[in-house]
């Protein structure tokens, strides 16, 4: 059974100052729980109906001593689901690689003040299906680490590591040459650009776009085409959500260097 | 002043039952209000502080009777957002054109059991950008006019149609030798598909995919190639989010019929 005190102390875990404090966050539902598992992240606990514990006796295996049965009454309690799901488990935050490490080889997603958790949790999924392992995250955007932000992932955290750092800072320090693809709305065509396969793909917030500040950094300006209007340019969404913008460039980057085996 | 009642009205809206009692739904924030002053839609009511009234008096052209002044604490009495954005205004809901009247000749979205708000409001303004007009939605699929789903489509709303209707029936109905695209997990590659103008993109369910029952609709299976994992096919994001799954589809459809001016 839970204590009060076990209980106070997951829904503390809500909120940043206490993970923080606890270097310690909330990972939820069997699809995050399981990619848990079967990642190197330090688990600290496992909550989960009997059911849950008896069908993946073999996932949990080495870490049996860390499961608790506990009711779907008691889950409700700590969860932050409408409809939770099974097993809530916590997970010990690592310290991140310093920036210095990070392979700038290879496509780097930054943020510029990405608020909503949906959104960032979306993106971190869609960059681990692209490949992408690093992304770099001015420090004012929601925290990779909010419950909301994990379940987004759908399991995607276990595999994507997020820099929150300055990114002017981070930006000046890539090599020399690194592009810097800024997603705008307006500008040269994705689809007329070729892709190398390092750069930079520089995302802003949901509202306001790309900090002015960060705009002189970018060497490749990117528009998405809003295809489909025929000639008549008719009226349509003056931008695309930040999620979406970032797939799509994302999917035309990856499948050009795909084509031309990069 | 607002009255109680009319604050009582406006919250009633959140609820589905009663947007369909009253034929009306909420429309909040300065972009969504904006484009909802600039459709057919009729508004029934605006309700936004004096700052705003003045600085949109223009777009409130022949709309000022429906006008009315509130303060920001009055505001937040009635708005669904965290962070209320000066103006609140009440929509009618039109009667939907019948099924018959769809253009099958361009590309259509048809959701299966699409469930969160979020997903679907940024579905309507993906396919707002790529020119896409029509969308049909499963019975079981998120209001169409939930505030939260309104207010994801950042205005789009105004420019794409939802029509509520089983799908293997409308799927039936379109013309002989549509080709009905569905994203799956596996099957030919997004990217060496040559597709036609016309065709009907069947997404599914957040958790569940496409139901069974519509799978044998499918003439056109696609996956999304997971690209960038090199040559080791190495552990990645199992499956895409819908909304972003649809706007890569969009994109490349969109993209290849613009290449080749269909």
């Amino acid at each position: 059974m839970l204590s009060k005190n076990t209980i106070k102390y997951i829904q503390s875990l809500k909120i940043k100052k206490y993970r923080q404090q606890n270097q310690a966050y909330i990972v939820e539902g069997e699809k995050c729980v399981t990619e848990l598992l079967h990642s190197n992240i330090p688990v600290l606990a496992v909550y989960a109906t009997m059911n849950w514990l008896e069908a993946y006796e073999n996932d949990l295996r080495g870490k049996q001593s860390k499961a608790e049965a506990i009711t779907e009454d008691e889950l409700r309690k700590i969860s932050d689901l409408t409809t939770p799901n099974k097993v809530l488990a916590l997970a010990g935050i690592t310290e991140y690689e310093p920036l210095q490490t990070i392979d700038f080889s290879d496509l780097i997603l930054a943020l510029d003040s990405i608020r909503d958790p949906g959104n960032m949790g979306t993106i971190i999924r869609t960059a681990d299906w692209f490949g992408i392992r690093n992304i770099i995250c001015s420090p004012d955007c929601v925290d990779f680490y909010n419950p909301k932000v994990i379940q987004s992932t759908m399991g995607s955290f276990a595999r994507v590591k997020a820099h929150y750092i300055d990114l002017a800072y981070s930006i000046s320090n890539a090599p020399t040459g690194t592009p810097i693809y800024g997603a705008l709305l307006e500008g040269p065509l994705l689809t007329d650009k070729k892709f190398q396969k390092s750069g930079i793909l520089l995302i802003g917030n949901e509202s306001k776009g790309i900090s002015n500040s960060l705009i002189p950094f970018i060497t490749d300006p990117i528009y998405i085409p809003p295809f489909g209007h025929g000639h008549q340019n008719s009226y349509h969404a003056e931008s695309l959500n930040a999620s979406i913008a970032n797939a799509i460039i994302c999917y035309e980057i990856r499948k050009q260097l795909t084509e031309n085996k990069l």
